[in-house]
């Protein structure tokens, strides 16, 4: 079977980190071009400064990854519909909701993939605590995701700019592993956002949830102003007594005090491995549900202002 | 044929001004509860302090309009639709867009009919304008809703909280006739979002949006504290140079400096007749794209700050 030809549109460390070694090591695929607007890209693979060069210079090219920030990937995915080809798309799938969901609309009608991809969802211990969770009552769920942006987006800026998420660009993870084990559907319900002085974008965020499943304390707490180390960490108890603790950004389950055994491939090359199944069988997934959760926070949230955040 | 027995929960203006009148000239329904906090209610209709109650002790209805804050209405709507009743919402159906999918979900699964309304659509002209712009390419649209909230809010707080929707309250009736209107898809492309500096909710905003279907300038200027005579317009420029203003909210459609005639019941009158029919063919009615633009306009907007609003 010939290998599915895939191009990679923003080069940045994400890319080079995940998805080149992904591809590389999944035999359904050959990666066939790079794009970079800084002229970046992985060594004998042809390069191009944008996604147009590509379409109209690559023409037996399948698919593509878009690992742009948000702010670009609509217009770029769009393109890459009207060419045919298969969409695989970084987190958070678009920075508003409609663009998402319009793509969604644009695939169907060309009968080509869209995955809009949540890598933590892919994390081996997400689908154990999703099985786990299947069906069971749930008395009360805390998410805690606490980290140092200076240490995960050093001098990155567009994270602060409108439509750059802030504290959300982590804390959409744990939404989406939320989106993914939580046996029910969660509405935002309370939720507080708070902005450096001088930042477009929160440094931290509260949210408090309800679900139609629980009537149980559900909450998370986001903060990007983390000293030490990372937690990433969801709590949930169940009716029966039940605690489970699904840590490190949901590699390991805890089921009381035993870890849990938890298979899988990583993360991206479960993600490229899913990517294949939707292209094999010409379907889509689409899942907007962490991207609304945000989009509820800032509809029902209260702002509160903290110090100006100054980088390093 | 028996009328349709419907109650009103949210005994509020809205309430008294536009649902009662409506539902009594339409022969198909029958007033036969409404439910107020605060004990209001219609003259010889009985009245109830909750929704509980009423479903409690009214084992004949058949449908609710559901008139409260939006904050409520989601817990309200699913009582009403596990008690199998046909649901009209108020615009907008819910604070959070999470909550008003679900809301389709259960009356679907239920097989009752949901009617997400959006009274500025119902407007006579605004039919009118959608079926002149079908097919048409826009060259531009400039939305401008300016009116004064002292004048139209007095008083009322909730407008002002955390998911009181501030100046998108009335902005979102121009977002309704936008999405009813705009031949395509429209997209928040930058957001500005201003905040009196004591309010969680802006007072001003404004939007520029994208569309597939046009590459020309389209924009939304909304504000909440304009002086003297309110501006509700839209003023549109097709790409072969015709002119189009709709403007008074809806009311009266200019195609070049020619009105053209608009018929239709009035915007509530409008309202119940399709509530008929789509109880009539257990049908749904859910319009998400206004609530999803205001959503949008929060992803991607830029915040900024207003001087202290004062009531009065």
């Amino acid at each position: 079977m010939r290998p599915i030809r895939i191009g990679i549109i923003g080069y940045g460390k994400i890319a080079e980190d995940q998805h080149v070694p992904s591809i590389r090591n999944n035999g359904r695929f050959e990666l066939a071009a790079t794009v970079s607007r800084q002229g970046k890209g992985a060594p004998g693979i042809r390069s191009f400064a944008s996604h147009h060069e590509m379409l109209d210079q690559m023409e037996d090219l399948e698919a593509v990854a878009i690992c742009t920030p948000p702010s670009v990937r609509y217009d770029i995915a769009r393109d890459c519909i009207e060419a045919g080809l298969h969409i695989l798309l970084e987190k958070p799938p678009g920075v508003t909701l409609a663009e998402v969901e319009h793509l969604a609309c644009l695939a169907a009608g060309r009968e080509i993939s869209l995955f809009t991809t949540w890598h933590a969802q892919h994390n081996p211990a997400v689908t154990a605590a999703a099985e786990r969770l299947a069906g069971q009552s749930i008395a009360s769920m805390e998410i805690v995701w606490h980290e140092d942006v200076r240490k995960w987006h050093p001098g990155q800026q567009w994270i602060w700019e409108p439509g750059g998420f802030g504290v959300f660009d982590p804390g959409i993870n744990a939404l989406s592993i939320a989106a993914r084990i939580f046996p029910g559907e969660l509405f935002v319900r309370e939720a507080e956002l708070i902005f450096p002085e001088n930042k477009q974008a929160p440094i931290a965020a509260r949210l408090r949830f309800a679900s139609s499943s629980s009537g149980g304390e559900l909450s998370a707490d986001f903060n990007w102003n983390h000293q030490g180390k990372e937690e990433w960490n969801f709590h949930i108890r169940l009716s029966d007594g039940t605690e489970l603790k699904l840590i490190e950004g949901g590699s390991r389950l805890f089921v009381g005090d035993e870890l849990q055994a938890s298979g899988g491939h990583g993360e991206y090359p479960s993600i490229y491995a899913e990517f294949v199944d939707l292209i094999d069988e010409r379907r889509s997934h689409v899942d907007i549900r962490p991207l609304r959760l945000v989009a509820d926070a800032y509809l029902s949230g209260r702002r509160s202002t903290a110090p100006p955040f100054e980088d390093g």
